[in-house]
């Protein structure tokens, strides 16, 4: 049986902690040859350019063939749903796509974002789901309702810069943005920091902007589990108090999802939470990141994403280290 | 003189035979360096998957480089029509396309469907055509008005289930859709068993969803070569006994061709037209198949595509190896 | 540090003339390994066929990795302003896209075609501005408002044809096109034959359609330094008397920047600008040429397109030889 990369619930800290030690060796030693003859799909329902760039550019550095398909746009759209009567927009089943794109490649990799109508529908992440399901290859998620890439990439930053992140104080900041996005990097953030033991704080507006128990749930047990700290806060100074690493994600509130303009009512009341220099002024001289794209001037002010402290830069570089690290892993290979 | 790929007509049974044997060698073995230094330029100006990703893993399985470009889309869009002025939307003319890509790469490979506005026109088939007058390098048919690279991996997947084809009953079967779809695969799948000596029938629902009469000379004219039968039946029940092999697909009434409202009008009384078990059990336990995408529920069942007997994913497989088999010919390359 | 390729008044005649010497041994020689294990991150936010194609098969023939990127499509809208509190559609600054970029790829190249709202703005090439400035790594022009590229393709063609090009006549002939177009290679042809000392006339309908000062500027200067002239004429017969090579573009007349339905009033008066074979047969046998896309029976007559005169399929393959020619300089890297 074969591995699949999801989330990393499935994944021990341990094995994280390998990921991010062989992503540093491929930072200093890029070019391998692993993947001589192996091929990978890439299918984008969403636009990317940091995770389009680095998987394609990771898997031809590692000798092997990306694929890039946009379903919907180049090529024909996906029905997700079992057993209806096809009668849509979709013309064609995740039965078969999975099926023959498993016979063609060798993994296949998927950006499929929720649809922002009913979240209890899209918590169940049904499209990476069904991949896994009805294919016979790995599956990577390129960001779901989770952002498993992005955790690793934010973890082997914050073991350079922090050192031992265990007990330090992470916080993870929700910010304005015009849009209610997705929740995905903030469940991940939660999720990968809480299950390397850092004492962590959620800031968030108001109890509306609290995400899925589910996610909380995972850092609840995840800090429990580690002897760490998990912090629900509404009270900007008093989370980056201290902070030794502070990173922001802007998300649409749960109860209004579905309904962006009720939900754009309140949201448009918390522009004060972007990120600027007095409040990182408060923190034990923290680092800030972001998984970026990233408004400036809206989720951190140019001084903040100009400053020496801001490792967002360095975070999306490493998005290449660890996903090559993370699919050598899938398939028992080692540089 | 170079060969192009352009339709089976202009390939013999046993030049198709000789493809099919490479291809079924190109299944056990993937992976060879014929086309280093060989480039493929893909034209797509409809979506795909299936073709897409074969003919991009193919070309770099044999060591060569495939370019992918969306004219109208991430090109310029391309005038056909000789001695016009154009004052249009296309900022550029075949002549030049043509020319320039032939100075690029060592072949070109075209997607471009029918109009659906003027079958009389659609029929002449002027795109492909058009990259045939004016190019200097091989051109590749990835589906116009004819799928021949489908008809080679059909071929493919029944001499691996049937052995000797000659005179088993293949039936054709229009099915249901939404839309008034292409005919080119439905020409094409006549055109190949015919070619290959089976007894062909046809099933529509009436003369309105006959195939253009070309398609229906060309198979009338194998059928008496290799001393097979063509029989076209609107009788359902007729049709499925003792086939051996049972190939769906759907097209619009060619008489309303352009007129799809009036078109639709007759269409949905034919939604049982729909491939479902009771119907395969009249068969002499015939493998079934599609050249995919394919709507479940409408153009076959859930029961069906999901059934031991059907065999469409093995189909789409095969396109890899077969359109492999076809460009190694093209260059008179042996692996 | 290293160097860029945005303009060739960065580039001096003789560095040009070694570009062009390279071109040709490429030519000849096509395929070689200076580029493995660099990639090249090919960023288009405009359509394009020869100049895609060209740089990604280029790229690939040198041993390379090319990842084609389209802002706004497949990938995050930009915001190229400083400063801006970004409220707006673009989800991502250059600031970011360009030190993302600059950690994953070894150059970056760009299209980006003005806004046509604003001439004094889009005169300022802020975007592959800004690419410079934020970004790591070599920039690549290709087309803004100016077409460097084209220009080298150009010259290598030209200087193929009148082997001595000094003191032969250039004439750049405005012509009639449905739409406003960019000045970038009318721009870039002016520059580039008045560089190389040939006697340069620019025929247009009338002042509305002369250049922006700038490049009028830049050929003055140069023809100055050369010894050759610049001759700015209203009139078809005597610009195209004796001319040696005829190079033809249409564009939107400046002073109307922005104001399309005003200036169509003016442009559509000009249709007989178009190159035809009674205006060809006053030069002195010249060749002709265009960057392409062209419109027939517009901006030159089928005639003229199809004449053993007409090189522009020739300029159009040399775009690949001359590319991979600049970007081996870039890195310093000989065949």
């Amino acid at each position: 049986m074969y591995k699949n990369f999801i989330n990393t619930e499935d994944w021990s800290k341990s094995e994280i902690e390998d990921l991010i030690d062989v992503a540093n060796q491929l930072k200093e030693s890029p070019f391998h040859q692993n993947f001589k003859n192996k091929s990978f799909a890439l299918l984008f329902l969403n636009p990317s350019m940091r995770t389009r760039t680095s998987f394609e550019l990771g898997i031809q550095q590692l000798g092997g063939t990306a694929i890039v398909l946009q379903p919907g746009k180049d090529a024909w759209g996906i029905e997700f749903e079992e057993g209806i009567v096809m009668n849509g927009d979709a013309e064609e089943h995740i039965k078969e796509v999975a099926a023959v794109l498993s016979t063609y490649v060798d993994a296949i990799a998927i950006r499929a974002f929720p649809k922002f109508q009913n979240w209890d529908y899209d918590k169940q992440d049904n499209v990476i789901k069904s991949f896994v399901k009805y294919s016979n290859v790995p599956i990577i998620n390129m960001e779901t309702i989770v952002h498993p890439c992005q955790e690793l990439a934010l973890m082997m930053t914050m073991k350079k810069h922090l050192g031992k992140v265990e007990n330090k104080k992470f916080l993870l900041t929700w910010t304005y943005h015009p849009k209610p996005l997705n929740t995905a990097v903030a469940n991940s953030a939660l999720s990968i920091a809480s299950k390397f033991g850092m004492d962590v704080t959620l800031l968030c507006p108001n109890k509306d902007y609290l995400l899925d128990k589910k996610y909380l749930k995972i850092a609840e047990e995840n800090c429990q589990q580690q002897g760490s700290t998990l912090t629900i806060s509404h009270d900007i100074e008093e989370s980056y108090n201290n902070a030794d690493f502070v990173y922001a994600k802007s998300w649409g509130a749960l109860p209004y999802y579905g309904n962006p303009e009720e939900e754009f009512k309140i949201r448009r009341q918390y522009a004060h939470f972007m990120v600027d220099e007095h409040k990182m002024s408060l923190t034990n001289q923290a680092k800030f990141s972001h998984c970026l794209p990233l408004r400036r001037n809206i989720k951190a002010t140019d001084a903040v994403m100009d400053s020496d402290y801001c490792v967002a830069i360095e975070e999306a570089e490493n998005r290449l280290h660890v996903q090559k690290a993370m699919m050598l892993n899938l398939f028992g290979e080692k540089i």
